[in-house]
């Protein structure tokens, strides 16, 4: 059978702060779409969007939503995933999961096209995409791991309040206007909406994201290690984290230590290699200050990485700043670019 | 000569960030003091400041001004520091200096009291205080290097604007103000006041702190990799550091790997001796959520520390999370804990 040129493609929780960004990236990429069908919970339902000049109605998503689409763009929350993703499988779409529904799942592969492009061959019906702060960090390590091996890999993250959706977002803004305007509040979402205590984000720092594990990591953490794992294809690799919600609105950054196996590589042999690398731009001109913010990631796909440094004491270990759009890159751009690849490889009958 | 038990206290930078904790903190330690002399810039004389009910006229600072002073606590810039401190020693004073002037001069000791105290048997007049960044590190390093050994340790800072002084905590206040209600601005002070490049920091984060070394570390980062062997007496100990300024006003934070020499260490052993360690509050029971976070640590002399758990792939490795009040234990407290040290080993004469 001869692939189309043009599409059935859904989102599911298209208004959702990701499902926003996903329907803007795939009208920015012109992304070969015959029709768009956005789908959401029952109470989002009837929300009109505009796609390319035409409006179109959100509809609440049931099984029966996904008979003739060919790709399903998951963001919905792992729960609605774990329902409906394999009912769009069984009319025969591709779902790409933005959730951590089925990341771990070993029959699904979970892609970040500039590291395993080629796993996609070996799709079940469900692709997933990776958790954001996994995602700009192994964009950057890749093309050190081909080149020279790569043994270990500690993060510390700067994450923004999206990543936890649009509700974290509007508790940053309104608790800053309150303390500017010294007046209370009651912190009720982060760091995580379905736990048992809330704190002020606002000028803070807040040493989790997700609930804890029995280890002792936070389910975030435990993401980035198992999810880097598994992308690269190498159980041995050394990883770990520590994520950290910060008051940033949108942009995620990350301080990252790793070790090669090469021997006698240098700063600038990391800073070339980056410097050509898909999907990443280098911002590391010291001597003009020039290095990624937060701030200036925001509404950019690609990830940008500076204060490239050999450690003084490890003789094969270096540091680095990555900083990402962690709605973009980190959630609806890799999921567009999944299905751009999907259809580049054929692989949407 | 017997010491006194009513000491001649001078503050050098008395209007500032740091010298005003450092008055609070002699009044509210009840330090014993026979007459409190209050120095500043030509600029800011004449201001008038509340000590224990009496009303202070603050004096400009010259070589003059340290006749009959027992102790000068120094917290008004390096340049400030170099030209005055040594005549203060001239007139018999102590030094305790707050700025990076004498921190790595091998002929002044760099205290921390929970760690090194002894080292101020050594004096030649200056005592110098530590970078904000290490002290809260060091102090909760220091009981698992004493009981366990230590050879490594990587950190990545969360560190507050205050640690800039004065103007940075109104420009990250009045950034946010003006973002909030959709105004524009134009950041002047921060990364580094006297750096060529100003960046936004209200709901960003820069990877920047002090300038940078021909190394690609930044100078904070170097003060912490050689303050913390220099404090600890350890040529050897692996330090590794990346230093970023987080939109928060008071309180840094800092994710901390380390490395212990010891075998069959585990993460309630570092628990249980954190919890007796001097200076340290421990804040770790992940079942209800608690940890250390710098919106709670202000006007707190300890540092916080919590988030300990073992590394998941070295046998001997650890992340914990410390936080510490940077204008406190970073600064005025602990230089007023060395004065206190000073009066307690009998070395103010």
């Amino acid at each position: 059978m001869e692939q189309k040129t043009g599409f059935n493609v859904a989102v599911v929780g298209a208004t959702g702060a990701v499902g926003q960004q996903m329907i803007k990236t795939l009208e920015s990429r012109d992304f070969p779409i015959s029709k768009l069908t956005l789908l959401s919970s029952k109470r989002s339902a009837g929300t009109k969007v505009t796609y390319k000049d035409t409006e179109i109605t959100v509809e609440e998503a049931t099984p029966e939503s996904f008979k003739g689409i060919d790709i399903a763009l998951f963001s919905a929350g792992g729960g609605v995933s774990k329902e409906l993703a394999p009912h769009a499988v069984s009319h025969g779409a591709i779902v790409v999961d933005n959730t951590s529904a089925f990341r771990m799942d070993e029959n699904v592969p979970l892609v970040v096209p500039e590291v395993n492009e080629e796993d996609l061959h070996k799709h079940n019906g469900i692709i997933a995409n990776p958790n954001c702060s996994t995602i700009q960090m192994v964009v950057a390590l890749q093309p050190l791991r081909e080149k020279y091996g790569l043994s270990k890999v500690l993060v510390s993250t700067y994450q923004a309040v999206s990543g936890s959706g649009a509700a974290a977002v509007e508790e940053l803004h309104s608790q800053t206007k309150a303390i500017i305007n010294e007046e209370s509040f009651e912190p009720a979402i982060l760091p995580v909406k379905s736990d048992k205590k809330h704190y002020q984000i606002a000028f803070n720092a807040i040493p989790q994201i997700d609930v804890f594990t029995e280890n002792g990591f936070t389910y975030e953490e435990m993401k980035m290690i198992n999810e880097t794992k598994k992308i690269m294809h190498d159980e041995n690799l050394k990883v770990a984290a520590t994520c950290v919600r910060i008051p940033v609105a949108t942009g995620h950054s990350e301080s990252v230590y790793f070790e090669v196996d090469a021997a006698d590589v240098t700063a600038s042999d990391v800073q070339s290699l980056l410097k050509a690398a898909p999907g990443v731009i280098l911002q590391d001109d010291i001597q003009n200050q020039v290095y990624p913010m937060p701030a200036d990631c925001v509404g950019q796909n690609d990830v940008f990485v500076g204060r490239i440094r050999k450690d003084l004491d490890a003789e094969n270990g270096f540091h680095m700043w990555v900083v990402s759009d962690n709605l973009l890159k980190g959630a609806a751009w890799n999921s567009v670019q999944i299905a751009e690849s999907l259809v580049k490889l054929g692989l949407v009958k």
